[in-house]
């Protein structure tokens, strides 16, 4: 089945339309958009197994992980209801006006989020629901009060108008005007582009690769008035090993990280790519039981022509590099044959080729790790330096040893979105304290988060309201205060209202 | 007295030396920051006259002025070191473990604020204080954990040194790192391009013209690795005027916006340049008493000859447009002689020609405004959704009128960072409610405000801790919350720790 791209003309229309909902949706009380988002994840739930079929027959994903991705996807949609019902996500801020103050009055100033307009996902191959049509992007931008128009991803376009079949029938039920969402297809640039350019279009979500991403930063950044661009593009999530620890755990720490990266056949964007470590025994015994694992690891269906081919592509590109050496690649035989295959594979690296080649820094997005081996801490503490920006950076070692690495941590904190003390980057818990997020490339604006309930400030701006009446202000700064949400009320922190 | 421009070797260096500087100053504890920036207070007022005559001699600003901006200098300094000092503003939010949840166990994480890293902030001519050396976007760029280099505004180079003095004293009375603070001058655009181009940058401050803060904006943005700009830029501060109000008030509306429009001769990025109301006999009354304060006004002399001759050059630009009608130009003597004299002028369009003309949205930057006649409330209507991103936009009317025009403030929302009700955009209140900021081109981010304390949000980005144990916690995310500050644990708003 396939679907018709949509023409420029039925672009222009779609903003046209979405700008003209943004007008009353953004007004709407957060209790009646968190009944359309309950909606959504009712009507997604009540597509059953059609959906789950569909997704994985175009993504060649399994059913326990499509079905673990739905939960997902309808879990982040309830998730910012109830975020939005309650309804302190606003940043409400109240200083009350001082008359008598000399030299001047102080005026009566107060200040919510307010949306920020029409928003264009991009649905992402890698999550064709979590982060797709109803995905995360989605969910906190409708969450914010800003209509929602997604490009499907070509790669799974039934599954995707399946899902916007279900948001369309969640705007119906709860009364949503016509534009809150859009769904459009387009299989080359022209759709996205356009979508991008539209005057209207106030921000952009996106997943995926680094040239995608960072084409459609440009292009936001080069239009008479720029947009935000949210793009999560390219993470290689270093492990960083300490001696002591892998010399103990060795066998414990190759079982751990040969799960994480084989996951998903390595198709997410917290793969772990880059391993770092002390030369040693440790780290010999480390790479051997890493080796035997990945081994035996079956190879497995990549989810589209183009990225299984990338990843041939790009890990002969790593392997041919001076200093590089295969490790291990996984000799199973598919279960699946051979179609779109991505086969684990380990190499490794001396750190001193790493700190002279840019390229041994680079994603290759599959089941592909590279172990750099370092002379001495010195050394390691050299290639953390010398890392870009990421999604994740993972410390294994025992507590004494990460207390004394702390110049280590200090580095990386700089370097990544997320910390993991003895644990896997993959695996996004979704939560008030997540930040999936990080500096250039893994992201194009490392000061928000994609996941978890602070996404919904991507598409917020502050308003100040200075000298309105009562009468006349937003309910969540009026002096009652009757959402009784949290705010900061000349400076200290309340519920309260008078 | 004049001073030599850095070199390129000398950019470089300060810039490296901001980042080491950054690898200890980010950890220093909210406290100390907190007196590093009480110090550069007490050091500005103990630069006592000489600061306020050499900013006057520098600016042709009066001393009540220039007073009056120490004022708010050191104010704003104080206003952040309480707000550090105090800690919640990192937006701490803690989820507890659920090693036994099903299908997954949930991980420990926490998040916090953490510093960008170097900050280059550009001294503002028309600020030669409060949006300078030590201005807003130095104090909150320190607040949050980033060394600051200040390009010096040429136009007040003297005083920029003088506060440096200051600030390098603070530096040197509180231990704080060399490179945390660094001052530089450059009378070109080459220093600044170097400094904004410099891998270890990590953002900018910029208050000035569109032009300037465009170019920083695309310079950054074609970076390898972008970094975000904040230019304040252009701003026309629209002001509705309702007609039943008007009818009744067309004599001290007219007085509010005369003083309002020739404060500080018009140098202030919140002056009103654009006057919208509805053609008809309060109009004509409130033009005819407008005109007579500003034909008294007396003109004054401007900040510098380049601003001088550009108010000159594009206030005749503008009154050279279609249907454009020269009102008032005030015909007072100057007091001073003619030297940059910025003289108080008034004109008129009808709305047809400004939906026709771009040119008629365009800042006239000195003490000019334009009146737009609009047919009815319909033509006012379209004149408003016309208008490009502003810092504020105020409506003068009764608040039945104001509550009736419900769809103009509607959309006023969209198109300005404030709203004022019965009040004039001049004067900018620095306290947690604030928001001077607005969309483009009002700013290149209108995410964030420039003036009051979530200034500071600029300047940090969020990272999560997942695993890790109570010790490797930065204090603000360990169990027993040591600094008592406000925290989202489990997704309770709290002070608690346990």
């Amino acid at each position: 089945m396939s679907f018709k791209d949509a023409t420029l003309i039925e672009v222009d229309s779609a903003v046209h339309e979405a700008h003209i909902a943004f007008l009353s949706y953004k007004n709407f009380s957060g209790k009646k958009r968190a009944e359309f988002l309950r909606a959504i994840a009712d009507e997604i739930e009540a597509l059953g197994d059609e959906l789950v079929k569909t997704a994985m027959s175009e993504t060649a994903l399994p059913e326990a992980r499509i079905i673990g991705e739905r939960g997902r996807t309808t879990g982040h949609c309830r998730m910012f209801a109830d975020y939005i019902q309650e309804g302190s996500w606003v940043e409400a801020r109240v200083d009350t006006a001082l008359p008598d103050r000399a030299p001047a009055p102080k005026p009566d100033i107060r200040k919510k989020m307010t949306a920020l307009g029409p928003v264009v996902v991009f649905g992402a191959a890698n999550f064709p629901l979590a982060y797709s049509t109803a995905g995360g992007d989605t969910a906190s931008a409708l969450a914010a009060g800003c209509p929602v128009i997604v490009k499907a991803h070509p790669a799974h376009a039934k599954t995707s108008e399946l899902v916007a079949g279900a948001i369309l029938k969640a705007m119906s039920k709860t009364g949503m005007p016509k534009g809150v969402f859009q769904h459009l297809h387009g299989a080359g640039f022209e759709v996205g582009q356009a979508l991008v350019k539209h005057p209207n279009t106030k921000a952009v979500g996106f997943t995926g690769s680094f040239a995608g991403g960072k084409a459609l930063f440009d292009l936001a950044n080069q239009r008479p008035v720029p947009i935000p661009v949210f793009a999560e593009m390219s993470s290689i999530n270093p492990i960083v090993l300490l001696p002591n620890s892998l010399k103990k755990n060795f066998e414990s720490t190759a079982s751990m990280l040969a799960a994480s990266m084989v996951l998903g056949v390595g198709q997410f964007c917290t793969n772990p790519g880059l391993i770092l470590a002390v030369e040693d025994d440790g780290l010999n015994q480390f790479i051997k039981h890493l080796s035997g694992a990945l081994s035996k690891s079956l190879p497995a269906e990549m989810l589209h022509p183009g990225i299984a081919n990338n990843y041939v592509k790009r890990m002969a590109e790593a392997l041919s590099q001076k200093g590089v050496k295969l490790e291990v690649q996984s000799e199973a035989e598919s279960k699946v044959g051979d179609k779109n295959q991505g086969r684990p594979t380990l190499a490794s690296a001396p750190a001193s080729e790493f700190l002279k080649n840019p390229a041994l820094a680079e994603e290759v997005f599959g089941p592909f790790s590279l172990i750099i081996r370092c002379k001495d801490m010195g050394e390691l503490n050299s290639v953390v330096s010398h890392l870009h920006g990421q999604l994740t950076a993972t410390i294994i070692g025992d507590e004494e040893e990460i207390a004394k690495a702390s110049n280590i941590t200090n580095t990386l904190i700089d370097r990544a979105g997320r910390l993991i003390i003895n644990g896997v980057p993959t695996g996004v818990e979704v939560c008030p304290s997540q930040n999936h997020g990080g500096p250039f490339p893994a992201t194009t604006d490392s000061r928000f988060t994609a996941v978890g309930t602070d996404a919904i400030k991507r598409f917020a701006r502050p308003v100040s309201f200075q000298n309105f009446p009562d009468s006349l202000l937003p309910d969540e700064l009026k002096n009652k205060n009757p959402l009784g949400i949290w705010r900061i009320v000349n400076g200290e922190m309340t519920q309260k209202g008078w």
